[in-house]
C-alpha cells in the first residue's frame, strides 16, 4: 500500500510499505479515508525528536473496517470508525481509570501509546491507505455511515478531545470566564469546549491576526499579546478579577512576547497571572523531559523556571498530559451528530496521499494558509 | 491583658497591650484557653518577612466566648468554639466555593486573610488572654463543652486540615497509596488523614529520626531520604509503580538530600520522580513569591527550576495553596469527638502562656523535643 | 406600603400593611422592582396548603437596595440586587455544604426558608413596594446598575436556578440526551439549562401545544405525550437506548395520560421508563409529605406507588429537593451579563402591582396566555 | 467435572457435568479454589425466580488460571484471580463509564450479565471445578500468588464492593455519620466499607441479636429495630439531626418492624426517615421488577409505596443498582493485601463442594450459624 514515509529532517515521501495484517484476534485492518496532520508530527519533521528514518506518520485517523480479527465482538467489515489518537488495551490500571492516554499495557515500560509517533510503541500511522488497529473493540469509535461529518469527526481522534482536554483539566463549568494560550487548532478547540461546557466569556490570546480573527468567529474574545501584558487584558475585561479558569494550548515551544525567541515557560507562568486565586489551569499543550533543541541546559532536560510562590499564594491547580481522547470521543461525536458541535472550521485543507509532502512543508512553515491538513488516501 | 509579642528578629515577649473589643455587629471576643504555635510562626519571628515589630501572633486559636456583637446570632457567652487560622467572611465568591483561604473581604486587595500574621490583614493573634474574631458565625466552630480534646481540638485551627487539604488537593481515596513528603506536624497530619481517608499505604519522607519514628508509630512506611533516592524507595515497594499520590508538606525551605543547603524546588522534583503517571500531587507546603533569603534571584522571587517536562509526560495534577479550613473542620472535629481521630500525638509541649518566649527560641532551635508547642493563656 | 395580601382561597388583594423595617443588624431593606408570582404561589392561593389569610405573598424577588443595618458590609444604598427564594443563613452546616434551600438557622424545626411562604418561616413576600431580606450580605446577589436585563434577572430568584438545578441533580453533561417531564416555566427553564451544559438532545414531554411549541422554540425536540408513550418516543429517538437523564419538572400534581385526574407518580415512572440504566433523574418538581387534596389516602400523606423494582434494575439514581439558589446565581447572572443566557423568554406579562390579584386569578386559570407573569411595584 | 446444580425448588446436587472450554480468543479456564454462597442464590434455590433446572450455580469466584484463549494479554497459566460477579465487556457505553454491572454486550437485550444466574446470560456459575471466563483481560483480576487472604479475596466478587458500593452511591465521606439497615453479609460489609471511608459513627440497623453483635465487633453502633423506631434511634445518637447517610441493605424481602411478614417498602422508608435533610441513600439492596410472591398486586410488578413527599422535602438523593464490582475491586484488594482491610470476619464456613446441598439447606434455614459459605473446589 501506499504511505506517508518520514526519510529524515525536513524529508518525508509517500512510498510503497508492506499492507498492514491482522497480528492478534483483537485486531482490525481499517481502510483510511481521512487522516489529519498533527502539529506534534512537525517535531518529527522539524528533527526535534529522536524519530528514525522509517516511520509511518499519522496519529488521527478515520476509515472503514476491512477485516476483524477472530476476537472482536463488536465490529463486522464496513463499520465507519475513528480512533483515538492514544493506543490503548482497555483493562490496565490506567485505562481503567479512564487514563486511557497513559496506558500500561500498549508500549512496555512507558504509560501511553499511540499510531506513527517516535517511542509510542510499534503501531504504524494512518497516512497510508490502511491501518492495523489493537484492542480493536476498545479502540474503534463507531461513526454512523456514509462520508457525513467526515471532516468533523477526523477531528476526534485528536484534537477536539485534546482541546476537551484542557477545559477537563481546567474544570470549566457553566457560567465561568476562560483564558485560553494559544489559537492554533488545539487552542480553538479548547476555546470551542469551554463554550459547549457553558461559559460565559472565552478569551483567547495569541499574536496572529488570522489565528484571533478565527477566535472571534466562534464568539471568543481575542487577546493579542502583542499589545499589552494578557493578563492585565484578561483582568480588565472581568472586573480586575482575572479568567476564572485558563488553559495553555501552546506547550515548550512558546515565544516570548516581543521576538522569535522560545521561552518555554512563558504561557505557564502567563497563566498564573491571568488565572484568579483558587483557579484552576488545563495544559493539554505539549511539555517534554528531554529537548534537544532547548534553550538552555534547564529546558533541554524539560526543567523550566516557574512562578511557583505565586502560584502557590493564589492556590491555583494545574492539570497536565496528553489527552485521554477515550474518555470524550463517545460525546463529543454525539453533539457532532446532533449538529451542536461542528468543530471542522479548524480545517484549512483536504488533500490526497500524494500532496502529503507538499501539505508537510507548507504547514511546517505556516504559509498558503496551511493550519490544518486532512489527507484522504482512500477518496 | 497578656500577649506575645514580635519585638524583632529573634525577639518577643510577653506584654501588656489593649483589650479587644467588639467593633462589628458580627463579632465576638474569645478567652483563650489554647493557642498553638505554628512553623510558619517562625518564619516572621526569623525576621524572613516583611513583620513590623507590634503585631501579636497566634492563629491556631481555641477559646470559650465572652461576649457577642449584636450581629451575632449561633453563639453565645460560654461557648467553646475553635477558630480557622483563615480569617474569612462567608459571603464572597470565594468563601462560597468553599475556599474561605482565600476570603476577597476581609483584606482588601488581596485574596485571603489570617489572625496574628504579616500582610494577612488587620487581625490580632491570640497568643493571648482574648481574641477578638469577625464574622463570627462563620468563623467560630462550636465544641463540646468542657475541656475534654483540648489538645486534639487545637489542631482543628490549622494543621491538622491542612493536612488534610493536602490529601483533598491530591485526591486520595481509599485502597490508594500516598507519599507525603515531610514528616513536621503538617506531614504527620497528612499522613494521618491519608490513613483516615482509607489509604492502603502511605510513605513518609524525612531524614530526621525522630520524625520517622513517628510516622512508623502511626502505621505509616518512613522513607529515610538521605539513604536512597526517596523515588526509587517508594517504587521498590509499590511493586515499580510508584504512589498514587503525593503531598508535599515540606515547602520552600526544603533541603537538599545531602546537607544542610536550602533546594526550593527538590521536593516538588521529588514528587514528580515518586507518584506514579496520572497521580496527583496536593501541595499544602508554603511556597511564596518573595523570599528576601531565596538561594537565588529567581527563588527570591519564588520561580523555581521545575521538572515540568517530566510532570506532563506522566500527566500528573498540581493542587496549591493554604488549607481553606472551614472546609474540612467540622467533619474532623466529630472524627475526634467519636473517638476515631486522636491527632495530639504530634503535641510536644503545652506551656503556659509566660514561657512562649522560650518556646519560641527552641522551637526554632528544634531542640529538647520542641516540636508542637500549645500555649495555655487562659489555664 | 402596598402589598399583595392573601385574603383566602381565590381572594387576594394589594392592601396597605406596616413597612418593614432594620430588625437585624444584618438586614437590609429592598425597593422591588420586578417581583414574578410563581405556579407553587397558587398552591397557596388554591387553598390547598395550611396558608393563613394575611400573608404577604412573592418570593421571586428584585429591587434596589434602601437601607442597610448595622451589620453589612458589602451592600450599600442603591445596590441592585436579586434575592434567592431560599431564606438562608450562611453559616449552618447545610448552608456550608451549599445546601441553601435547606437552612437550619432561619426558620427553626424544619429545614429551609423562604419569603412569602407558608410554613417557610416569618419571612414576608415581595409582591410588595418593599422587602426586608435577612442575612443580608449572604442572600442578596448584586447585579449591575439600571434596569437592563430586568426581567432575565429577576428569574434568577427561582426558576431559573430550579431548572438548573434540575440538570445538576441528574448531572447532565457535555454530548447527553436529556428527557424533561413538563413544559411550564421550570421545565422550560431545566432545557434551557440542559443546552447550556451542552446536551445534545433534549426532549421536553408535555400536552399543551403551547408550551410543547416553545420548546421547539429553543432548540428541544418536542414529545406530546397524548399521542403515545413518552418513554417510547424517546426511545425510538435514541437508537432504542432511552435518555441519558432525566428532569421531573411537574411533581405531584401529574395528570394522567389520558383526561383530567390526577396521577401523582406518573411522571416519575415514565422517567424510570424513558431513562436508560445508570441514568441519573433530577427532580425539582415538587412533592408534599401531606396534601389534603391527594387522590387517595396514601397520596394524602405523600405516599406513592413507585416503580422501585424497575429503577433499582436499572441501576438508576434520584436527586430532589428545591433548588439551592444561592449555589448557582452568581454563574447563572454571569451567563445573563455576557449574552450567553436569555431566560426571559418564558415571560408572559410584566405589570403593575395593582393588577395582582386578575394575574393570579388568569394565572390560575391558565387563560390568555398567562403563563410567567412579573410585577413591578416600583415602576 | 464436578459442579452445584439446580435441579428445583430446594433441590440442589453436586453432579458430573462438562467442563468448561475455550470458546473464544478472550476467554481463559479457571480452576476455582473458592467460591462463595450468596444471599441471592437462595432466591433461585427457593423457586422465586424464573430459574430453570440445570443451572450451575456460583458468581462469587477465585481460582488459579488454567488455560488462556489466543486473545488473552495479560494472564498466564496459574495466575491467581478473582472475578466480579458481573460479567462484563469493557468496551462498550456502560462499561467505559464504570458501570460494568450494566454490561450492554454480553448479555443482548439486557443491560448487565452474571455467572451462574438466572436471566444473567449464558455464563455458567462456579460452584464447580472450573469456570470460563469471558473477556478474561477485563473480567480477572490478578492476585498475589500462594493461599494468602483467600476468604478475604473471594469476597472481592460481590460482597465486599457491593456493600462498598453501598458507601459509594450515598457518597460517604470521612467523618460522616452513616446508618446501614441490614447486619447481613452485605450489611456488614457496607458498614465496614463506611469505616474504610473515615465515617466518625455508623450504625447497623437489625433485629438479630448475633448480627447486631457482629456490627458492634467491627466498631459500628448496632440498633435493634424491635426496640424503637429506628428513625428515632438514630436521631437520638445524633443530637437529633439523624444520619448524614444512609445504606439499604435488605432489599424487598424487608419485614415489618413487628412479626415475619414482609413489608418491601418499610427500609426504604425508615431510611426516608432516618437520613437528615439533604442526605444521600446506597440501594445495594435488591429491589426486582417482577416477584412472584410479592405481597399485593402492586408489589408483584415491583411498585411500593414509597414516602415521596418527605424524601422530597428533605432534598434526598437516592442511588440504586447492583455493584459494579470492576470499579472498586482493585483498590480494596490492595486494602487486604496491605492489611488494612480483612473482611473474611463475615465468613462462617468453609466446606468441600460435596458438602455445598447441605450447606445451601442450612444458610437457606439460617440455622447452625450459616450466614456466608465459602466453598472450596479445588482444595
Amino acid at each position: 500500500m501506499r504511505a506517508l514515509v518520514y526519510r529524515g529532517p525536513f524529508d518525508v515521501s509517500v512510498d510503497n510499505v508492506e499492507d498492514p495484517r491482522i497480528e492478534h484476534p483483537n485486531d482490525v485492518i481499517v481502510k483510511i479515508t481521512s487522516s489529519a496532520i498533527c502539529g506534534s508530527d512537525l517535531h518529527m519533521y522539524e528533527g526535534r525528536t529522536a524519530a528514525e528514518p522509517g516511520i509511518v506518520f499519522g496519529h488521527e485517523n478515520l476509515g472503514t473496517v476491512t477485516e476483524t480479527g477472530s476476537g472482536v465482538t463488536s465490529l463486522r467489515a464496513g463499520d465507519r470508525v475513528v480512533m483515538p489518537f492514544n493506543v490503548a488495551c482497555g483493562f490496565c490500571k490506567n485505562c481503567l481509570a479512564g487514563n486511557t492516554g497513559f496506558c500500561l499495557t500498549v508500549n512496555p515500560g512507558f504509560a501511553g501509546g499511540a499510531y506513527g509517533y517516535v517511542a509510542m510503541g510499534p503501531y504504524k500511522g494512518g497516512q497510508a491507505e490502511y491501518l492495523r488497529v489493537p484492542y480493536a473493540d476498545f479502540n474503534c469509535l463507531k461513526l454512523p455511515p456514509g462520508r457525513e461529518h467526515e471532516e468533523d469527526f477526523v477531528l476526534l481522534a485528536d484534537i477536539f478531545p485534546t482541546g476537551y482536554h484542557g477545559c477537563e483539566l481546567a474544570e470549566v463549568s457553566p457560567g465561568e470566564s476562560v483564558a485560553v494560550f494559544g489559537a492554533g487548532p488545539v487552542g480553538l478547540m479548547a476555546a470551542y469546549s469551554a463554550q459547549i461546557r457553558g461559559a460565559s466569556k472565552v478569551f483567547v490570546v495569541d499574536r496572529v491576526p488570522e489565528r484571533l480573527q478565527k477566535a472571534r468567529d466562534i464568539g471568543a474574545i481575542p487577546i493579542d499579546f502583542t499589545q499589552a501584558d494578557p493578563a492585565e487584558q484578561v483582568r480588565d475585561q472581568t472586573g480586575g478579577e482575572g479568567a476564572d479558569k485558563g488553559v495553555d494550548a501552546v506547550g515548550y515551544q512558546a515565544q516570548a512576547h516581543t521576538g522569535q525567541a522560545e521561552e518555554p515557560a512563558t504561557v505557564l507562568n502567563a497563566l498564573v497571572e491571568t488565572v484568579r486565586a483558587t483557579g484552576k489551569v488545563g495544559v493539554p499543550g505539549l511539555y517534554v523531559p528531554n529537548d534537544p533543541g532547548g534553550v538552555n541546559e534547564a529546558a533541554k532536560h524539560g526543567l523550566l523556571l516557574l512562578a511557583i510562590g505565586k502560584l502557590f499564594e493564589k492556590g491555583l491547580g494545574f492539570g497536565t498530559g496528553q489527552a485521554n481522547v477515550k474518555h470524550y470521543n463517545r460525546q463529543l461525536r454525539d453533539l457532532i451528530v446532533e449538529g451542536r458541535a461542528k468543530p471542522s472550521f479548524v480545517v484549512s485543507h483536504r488533500l490526497p496521499l500524494d500532496q502529503a509532502p507538499q501539505a508537510y512543508d507548507k504547514f511546517d512553515k505556516r504559509i498558503e494558509g496551511y493550519t490544518k491538513v486532512v489527507l484522504q488516501p482512500a477518496a
